[in-house]
């Protein structure tokens, strides 16, 4: 449970960019669809899930700290093709990856908030991965078609993410296979 | 489509919100049915899929507005029991209704943004159910019980939510009765 000002406050923002990453993947996941590219949709509502668990994990670390607060938080808006909507998906990946957790990791250490820099951690690793599966996925989009994809395995646990072959533990954070989410 | 920057950062801070609440009411729901409240648990999550349809209409008004930001918006916070969580739950909803929406709105109508204006006046007239329903529950939370709670219907267009009868069309937004979710 977080106990300094700082680490709650970058755990709050965390909260709400995940929260807004979930609802617009879904939105777009959606979007995809309609756009006939349905395993561009199912890797867009594979990866809400993750967000989904990184959300909720965050929110568990600010258990005690109760009451309103105004969060403010990065988030993504537009909403037209799916190559477009790909690259907002990738553009806030990256932001997470390059600028974002590494900081608020940066200060959850210096803070010594063992828990916020552990769910810090559980994020940032699957968002390098989301940020190459999107790649992927544009790059199919841009040639006017659907993704190959496989099954997508997501750990309920961290949000780890995976295609094609389902781990026997979390490589991120050691949960039995069981607790992999499926979307085939 | 929004054109004026003002009502746009309040679509903006609305999602957020909105996105944030969808997901503390899954968090929530969660916990209610550990807690043995299985109904308080299903109310939950159906107002969690009217905060998500609020969220999307927002996002949609939003369509040409691409590109990343840092959105202010409010959010509760504290996850304890089943009586606390709905309090947390009230006062959000409230929080809304008071204020938040309203001001909202006479900016919407000032700027003459009627889609925006219509985004939030659905919004709004979702929450004032919400708080209503969300007290229902803590009523009988506090007597360390589970709510009495038939089947709960959620128009997926505007986020309108009903127990108990299912509606001919939806009184907010017009749309027809299969546009319902159900929640059992
Ligand atoms: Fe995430
Ligand atoms: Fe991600
Ligand atoms: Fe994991
Ligand atoms: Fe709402
Ligand atoms: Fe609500
Ligand atoms: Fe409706």
């Amino acid at each position: 449970m977080v106990k300094n000002a700082m680490t709650a406050d970058y755990l709050r923002s965390a909260y709400g960019g995940e929260s807004m990453a979930h609802m617009r993947y879904l939105i777009w996941g959606e979007a995809a669809e309609k756009d006939k590219k349905p395993n561009i949709g199912r890797l867009f509502k594979a990866i809400a899930y993750a967000e989904w668990a990184h959300a909720r994990n965050h929110f568990q670390e600010l258990k005690e700290q109760k009451g309103d607060f105004t969060v403010p938080a990065g988030a993504v808006f537009g909403h037209t093709d799916t190559v477009e909507n790909l690259q907002g998906a990738i553009d806030g990946e990256l932001h997470e990856v390059e600028q974002m957790y590494p900081v608020f990791m940066e200060v959850a250490k210096f803070q010594n908030e063992k828990g916020a820099e552990r769910s810090f951690h559980w994020a940032v690793e699957a968002e390098k991965i989301h940020a190459k599966m999107f790649k992927d996925a544009q790059d199919a989009a841009k040639q006017g078609k659907d993704m190959e994809l496989g099954p997508v395995y997501v750990c309920s646990v961290c949000g780890h993410t995976t295609a094609d072959n389902l781990p026997d533990k979390c490589p991120v954070c050691g949960a039995k296979q069981e607790k992999y989410q499926h979307f085939v």
